[in-house]
């Protein structure tokens, strides 16, 4: 693996900010101001780390203008310089490069159209009726079922599954062991107690610019399909319903899961753990925080929580006591408030 | 792939309803009351949906005795109209055919038994003594350690791993990238504070008629078997630690965990992202919603809950600090409680 | 599969216990004091196991010396009758030989050195500049992308995906599907709201003696490295985020979520379904319980918790509405404070 250069000049205009210092001086990484030695660039993104930019040996820092004069080496002003260290780290990027073509090893089903420039990698099984999309890469172990459709510039990583009819538009990347189009959960009860199965007829559609993690499960829908809109990012180990509707732009963290029929709005942040109860909507820039329980509709955006802060266990212990004396507290407080009334009647009365 | 079709008559024949209406009418699909064109069956099983029924474009709905009068098109009569619909959907079920055989680049060990109408897909890796049964299909990339035993009619989906020495009996089916027979989580402490790993010697046993979601781990047990037992339905990302016996027809929700030697009852009902702390039962029939965090023997059945309601984040931070002040509030209710009654009872003496 | 076979006397050295019993008794297998039959031993763990000591039909018995007294078969004595059931177990473990070298239909990259005692199993895909040691196994449908090293005494069980550039040093074992090193989850938003992905440059480094369990996913680092240390022991279905380091010897159970940039520290013991919010620290020794909420340091040793205590669905609802007013309940009890105060000083006034 050589290594990557660029000038100061390059990552400049890369990523659009404005030099100040040397453009000839060559850059070959990024690093935090504390790891960065002379050949890197480094990034001023959060207030608090301020305090290392005197002390860093990184060659240039990409920082926003308000910080121009307490910076006294070569910097890269722009107005957002976490979106300036997005642009430099996709320049040193060193996951590895694949070759287009079709390994030998790949199976590929009857009537499946694999474009040129697309890239089946080893062990690869693939079944019939399915389309690759130019620039496509399927990485080794992947198991693509009948009638998918992937579009162009995809990245599906090792041992996906993909169930049949699951439809992936362009630009879609899909980390390693994720499961789309598996059965959602549908049973009905016999009058004997014993689960029937209900099939499940629906697909699930990916938009464009979709990023899913690792381990994530995405069911198909029940009678319609499941939908993952434009822009959407999902960490990993997520779980997603059959008929789930994720709006686009909307952010998950990992270890979220999302009920069947659950209807989530365009620009939500969602935080790991979270639990969604399903059959009911969620408002556009809705923000939920980590391990909340959403049993019920969300109509307008803001923050949302639930559950209980940490605490040491002997304390916890006697507060989750007291939690289930609620209605005995609330009693006493109400007998008191009597009382008092009572008690004060009585003398005015006297 | 061809359109599946039916007549209306041949439908109420297979889902056991009485037809009100033209039995000639073909039908080639089955949608919700408002998705619904004039060549598909529909279904109504929820009083919040009845709204729909008068304007549905369906060519017929299920419905159940109590809403015929309601209904003005075609009908299908029976007490439990989601019955009728999952019997429905089996008709148009567009999940692809296999075909019996064993793919040429899949690999067996030896002395296992295949049988011949059952199904090995590309890419299957089998190791030594299994044994798979009738009509079972073993889907592209699934890899069967030494000495597991595969029942008939089971489907096995892509990626799926089995360790040596699992059970699984008839019409099981297990979905992609789920671990069956992994190690439990058993470690020793030695006096350093290492952990020593204590093997796994016992094994998983599946019974008949089980249906395990996408991305599940049951874990092998410790020294007897961790069982599953009949009719179980497993959802999607749950893990299922050592020595746990789930009962039969019991169904469990996307992302919940079960920690070592729990045990479950029959025809209970678990949601999602719910946590058993392991080493306790749990009663026939109990019922657990989303999230809850069951730390003890539920010894009757019930509903059953935990954690608190969702708000949004400025009100819950301070009810999260109230939470933690609870103790604080119990003191000074006590101490109103006694001045009251000190108060009253100086008042009396006077 | 053959049986395995001990005396007595070998096990007792073995383990390093004292024997009192005939140590030619022949052994076949472990079980527990009540599973156990005639050919077994067996051991005592938990005191609230000593009421099957009478009656169990095992060959002999691991415990401490307190329990001597009560124990009327033969013995094995040592302090920790847990560790010894661990190394008994070790000697009983049934998990399949494997046998070394590169089976056909393994694909392996270039400048890749798998050593002379490793076995690498059907299906296996190895990218170019990979290392693997002495004695590792890689098993069926592993895929290792370019620059991998894993070290001696390894087992990748089936299914595993270590993307490119992950460090696994000696005697790691990681269960099946599980996924290290994919990408963490890294977006910068632009000013129209869009996600900006940022690529991670940073690896994933496993030390000595680390345990992954299944379907657990480890996300490489942003800048630096993702950092699992040794003897950490790891359940199922774990989530580990970009640049976080877990410290020797910590244990985690199933399903918890480890959000980007936590440092948890040495020794800790966190249960299952816990989540951390990230970009913080957990000291040594923690000990964290099951779905506890971490959203901030801790930063002394101790037991933590939150959440409430699970209770019959009813009562919590009542509970759960009363938490939402615990405002409105902390200010009756200002004014019932205020009240007696004023009651009182008025009638001292008077």
């Amino acid at each position: 693996m050589g290594e990557t250069h660029y000038t100061l000049a390059d990552i400049a205009e890369h990523i659009g900010a404005t030099l100040k210092g040397d453009g000839a001086k060559v850059i070959c990484g990024i690093a935090s101001l504390s790891a960065a030695t002379g050949q890197h660039v480094s990034f001023l993104n959060n207030t608090k780390y301020v305090k290392y930019l005197s002390a860093t040996h990184a060659a240039a820092v990409i920082l926003a203008p308000s910080y121009v004069e307490k910076c006294s080496i070569a910097m890269l002003v722009m107005d957002d310089p976490y979106v300036g260290y997005a642009k430099v780290a996709q320049l040193f990027d060193r996951a590895p490069a694949v070759i287009a073509g079709i390994h030998p090893s790949a199976m590929i089903g009857e009537a499946s159209q694999i474009a040129a420039s697309a890239t089946v990698a080893a062990n690869v099984v693939i079944g019939e009726g399915v389309r690759i999309g130019e620039q496509t890469q399927i990485h080794p172990g992947v198991v693509i079922a009948d009638n998918v459709t992937i579009g162009n510039h995809c990245i599906i990583f090792p041992n996906v599954t993909l169930y049949h009819d699951v439809n992936i538009a362009n630009r879609v990347h899909i980390h390693a062991n994720t499961v789309i189009g598996s059965d959602g959960f549908g049973n009905a009860r016999d009058k004997q107690g014993v689960w029937l199965k209900i099939p499940q007829l629906g697909a699930v559609d990916i938009h464009d610019d979709v990023e899913i993690g690792a381990s994530v499960t995405i069911d198909r829908g029940a009678l319609d399909d499941t939908v993952i809109a434009r822009g959407v990012k999902l960490d990993n180990q997520i779980q997603v319903g059959h008929n789930v509707h994720i709006g686009e732009n909307t952010a998950i963290a990992a270890g979220t899961g999302i009920a069947g029929s659950t209807r989530i709005g365009k620009n939500c942040m969602i935080s790991g753990l979270v639990g969604f109860a399903g059959h009911f909507d969620v408002a556009d820039g809705a923000v939920i925080t980590g391990m909340t329980k959403v049993t019920k509709a969300i109509t307008k955006p803001g923050i949302y929580s639930s559950g209980t802060v940490i605490e040491p266990h002997r304390d916890w212990l006697k507060h989750a006591v007291h939690f289930r004396q609620l209605g005995d507290i609330v009693t006493r407080i109400k007998k008191l408030e009597l009382s008092i009334k009572d008690g004060f009647k009585t003398e005015g009365v006297d």
